[in-house]
């Protein structure tokens, strides 16, 4: 990635006259030509570990809209299948784990996660790379311990994250052993990211904004910490993106203790709380609403333009608040990045 | 209710050696003797329009842990039901409504909410309040109009509360209308809660935590603003809370401009935050995590111990931070009370 591009001076604390772009799940279902090689692969996770789809879903987006960053396609839950408990994408039910609620079944899982299963992630992240224009940085992810953990421990998408808090409570030995495990995957996975070619990495916290604050500080920021301190001390000048959904009034602890380069915002965080509290401290992404990227017209602009006024003056990564609906039109995301571009 | 209780003291700011405490849904399913009276109305509206049995309901938890407060046993969703909307609530699929996302349907409704129909619930607070201990507070309480509207345009509960998000992004003029007659009408409802005996009011904006700045001003501060000075200025000196979740950013804005008297907490808010920046500005509620009253034990002791080594020493009232789960063991709310009382 060149040095001096927009989403380069953002990650530096630069301010910059537009802001850079891009948005969370932008490669996938909103987009025909994903819709169309979809059907290319048996699974989801075939088209995950397949790299010609995963490469080619990848830069889709970079085609049509002109991101300055791209994201590797790829899900949360390839940690999980690569420390080997059986996970499966059931269509219009989401994901579907064995799930792991006693020690039994923590001790039958890998004791380290096998990057071998996960060659075909790395084979993508080397060839999208390669094929990426050299103004567009590649972003590798993984899930934060918490989030990962929560699927692991259901078996599936939950409301509440009841199953995973209640094991928290009730045995957090075992607990702590699972995220003990899900660090040391972490660091290892995003580690070899990097070195296959992603120029930063996100860790994605979606289900944070359901924990009390000790369980917050031991279940999600402490083991934050230690993967982006150690991703960041074997890999040095990676930038490292959080995204902690839910956590508003934790962020300016996370901007201050969690050693990330840039701190996500959800479309709840209040842009005036984002701009004297957090981005006062590190550079910040967000924060559009995707329903307001759905609806379009009026109620879009007014949307970005709120997010440009407030936190466009110091450093910042234009995105999403959360992932891109299925349902958006093309024709909105053009004209948001059209309007980031002409005001920003 | 007598001027020097522990929960009145809260309400005016002092602090306690032991704070008041109240469960939000204290009355209800987790309860034997809930239990078996449920039975007795047909439905659940029913049975919240039944005097004898929604007493009953209200009394039930006040005998068992002698709570600091009662709460009228009701639901949000009577407002709709009498400004004419049909309302049913199905048994393990909660609540169901002709949906209200067209101007026809908005015009259909009643212009004004049928206190008429509401006279039950005002019967029951009356004979609650006779029944009541004198130091035991009576709370009536309504839903927030961002979140019973949520409801009436979704015709159910849903996970995103996309549709009424999305009507409020298309036809924001409609959406107002909608929320300008649940304005009104959570007046008229409120004032008459306390005329027949409330002696303080919640208002719960359970579905506040999705919206960007600008939406969760226009939909939701500023119609609560507008709900509490009216009610305040009709019927001086009652209390109102403001439990609004999931909107840890904004916190101070609604304490600094909502005009209410308490801010309640929900599970996910930061302690330290809660203490520095909003309780130094007006009593907080909350917020023990349901899960950890339900997994009892150490878990629990440790939970309700943070709260009140933060929050113990400023006006509190120790509550949840989200309604009790129905699976929840009466022994562990004995040991939550006994607990608080002994430290608090």
């Amino acid at each position: 990635m060149q040095p001096d591009t927009p989403l380069q001076r953002a990650f530096n604390r630069q301010p910059n006259a537009v802001a850079p772009i891009w948005l969370m799940r932008q490669a996938g279902r909103y987009l025909p030509e994903y819709r169309e090689i979809r059907a290319q692969a048996a699974s989801f996770l075939d088209f995950c570990y397949t790299p010609r789809l995963a490469v080619e879903a990848t830069l889709q987006p970079i085609r049509r809209f002109g991101f300055d960053a791209a994201i590797l396609f790829s899900d949360i839950l390839v940690v999980p299948d690569a420390l080997g408990q059986k996970v499966s994408f059931e269509t219009g039910e989401g994901p579907r784990l064995e799930p792991i609620d006693t020690s039994a079944r923590l001790s039958a899982l890998r004791g380290e996660i096998d990057l071998g299963r996960l060659a075909p992630v790395f084979t993508a992240i080397e060839q999208v790379r390669t094929r990426l224009p050299e103004n567009v940085a590649l972003l590798g992810f993984c899930g934060a311990p918490w989030t990962v953990a929560s699927y692991m421990v259901a078996g599936k998408g939950t409301p509440d994250l009841a199953p995973a808090r209640l094991l928290a409570y009730r045995d957090p030995d075992l607990f702590e052993a699972l995220i003990d495990r899900l660090v040391e995957a972490s660091i290892a996975y995003l580690s070899q990211q990097i070195d296959a070619g992603a120029d930063a990495v996100q860790i994605f916290d979606s289900w944070a904004g359901v924990l009390s604050q000790r369980e917050f500080r031991r279940w999600c920021a402490e083991p934050l910490g230690r993967i982006i301190a150690r991703v960041k001390a074997r890999r040095p000048g990676v930038p490292v993106i959080l995204f902690a959904k839910g956590v508003g009034s934790h962020l300016v602890e996370l901007a201050q203790t969690s050693g990330a380069d840039v701190i996500g915002l959800d479309t709840s965080v209040d842009l005036t709380f984002a701009a004297d509290s957090v981005q006062r401290l590190l550079p910040v992404q967000g924060n559009l609403d995707p329903l307001a990227l759905l609806a379009g017209g009026a109620a879009l602009d007014t949307a970005v333009d709120d997010i440009i006024e407030t936190l466009g003056g110091g450093p910042l990564i234009f995105n999403l608040g959360h992932g891109i609906l299925p349902e958006t039109p093309v024709a909105h995301v053009e004209r948001l990045v059209d309007r980031v571009r002409r005001r920003g």
